[in-house]
């Protein structure tokens, strides 16, 4: 009994856990670091918001968990995800934590990484690029612009209000220059409606970018006015980003990605004359 | 003439320009898809926020040419950037435009976005994992944990004023459950008198990360009210960033990067206490 226990706690100082950003989406969009983590790991769970190509990375003999939600549901609860990475690393293994975007951006790494410390299990957090962050830069969004947006706040549709008190969305809205929604594709209705109603201008811009650095990425452009409506006629999918602010008005000008280039012809004139205006109010101060 | 302009025109379609994200400062917490940009590099230009080591991933005989800020003076106006990068790229070259953390995220992109595609030069954005995003993740704070954070904003010390009526740096901490000012360090206490100014409780803990993810990280935590002491008295370097927030106070028991692994046995028992109560807030709802 004594050598077992000895023999598990020499298995656990080998082992180490891997939490690990995926990124947006995009294979290539992986840092080298988690590339590299991938194809050393023993076992990798990954959730639904990863890209299943980026499996790829792995080496062939890699057994992969799936622990995401399947139609909705669940397949496993966060503490029996901690508890079987926990279980893993005991048994020696080398374990990747495969999260979409980054792990401590809505990501629950952080509960995972409590997990480990707990346990006594050695881990190594490694960023990825956040969703939003991977859907800007392939919808031509700059989430900051000299002379348009110095302030960028992320929230979930679901979650912003269980922290703070009397958090409201038009009052996060209102605090910074562009508002970045997670998860929030099935709301926007809701979520355009209640920023009108709390003063926000519903000609203020919106943008909601579907699938987001994938080949099947699409774009909405809009204002809060019109925008669902847009979503709905276009029948975009889940996981769905949404993007408030003057900065998406650029998207139409600056995306370069698949199908936004051939978008772009009809709105080129606007685009010009509204990146002249902005090119004027960005030259170095 | 007209050969010539025929000539050029050729030239420019082939020639391409990447305006890529290099992360947060570790060589390989850029993306794939980033590394292989600067490996078919002709011409990369980069700035000072880019660590020197990841123009290893670049060819031997790319031109490698510095842009940024050399002792606070910038070697170069952004117009002029924006100039070289085109007559580079009209030359027939494939050109990286490499910038610190992400190019839409302080990073000026979508201005030299604008510059290539008003001179109808093709371009690609390549996001970067934003240097708050690497330097929370090295230290172990969670930007977002269920049940202490749900809402995140990014600032800059300087700009965030220049946009928007009437915004606060309280205002904009109050909105959100954290707030990350980049390019802060020099204002440490400038801010922290700020925000306690404007209600904020003096007891909101605080960090401060110069040099994230690189060897030479350093992490200071505090609150509100000794934070800028503290970074005095460890001579911080910039550049640096500060997380506030609730968030900041879990970095001590989840750092897991270099120097904060023996820095954490002091605060272990502290750190356990907190890491209970966190643990019993944030299991499945």
């Amino acid at each position: 009994m004594k050598g077992r226990v000895k023999n598990e706690a020499a298995l656990a100082a080998k082992s180490k856990v891997f939490i690990v950003g995926a990124g947006p989406g995009a294979k290539d969009l992986i840092s080298v670091r988690g590339m590299n983590a991938l194809s050393e790991a023993d076992i990798v769970f990954y959730d639904a918001l990863v890209n299943p190509d980026i499996l790829e990375h792995t080496s062939q003999d890699a057994e992969k968990v799936f622990v995401g939600k399947r139609c909705g549901r669940k397949v496993m609860e966060q503490s029996e995800i901690n508890q079987r990475i926990i279980e893993a690393a005991r048994s020696g293994k080398t374990v990747v934590r495969l999260k979409g975007g980054d792990p401590f951006v809505f990501g629950r790494g952080g509960e995972e990484a409590l997990a480990c410390r707990s346990a006594g299990i050695s881990y190594e957090i490694i960023p990825g690029i956040p969703s939003a962050v991977g859907a800007a830069a392939y919808s031509g969004i700059p989430l900051t612009h000299r002379g348009t947006a110095a302030s960028v706040a992320f929230i979930t549709a679901r979650d912003y209000k269980l922290t703070g008190k009397g958090r409201t969305l038009a009052g996060i809205a209102a605090a910074v220059d562009t508002l970045v929604i997670f998860m929030g594709g099935l709301q926007v209705r809701e979520i355009a409606n209640e920023l009108t109603a709390g003063n926000i201008s519903p000609k203020t811009p919106a943008a909601v970018i579907s699938h987001g650095t994938l080949p099947e990425q699409k774009t909405v452009f809009g204002v809060l006015d019109n925008i669902a409506d847009r979503v709905s006629a276009a029948a975009l999918r889940t996981p769905m980003l949404i993007i408030i602010g003057q900065v998406a008005d650029l998207g139409p000008l600056l995306g370069w990605f698949g199908a936004m280039k051939s978008a772009q012809s009809g709105l080129l004139l606007e685009a010009e004359r509204y990146a002249g205006i902005r090119l004027l109010r960005s030259v170095d101060q």
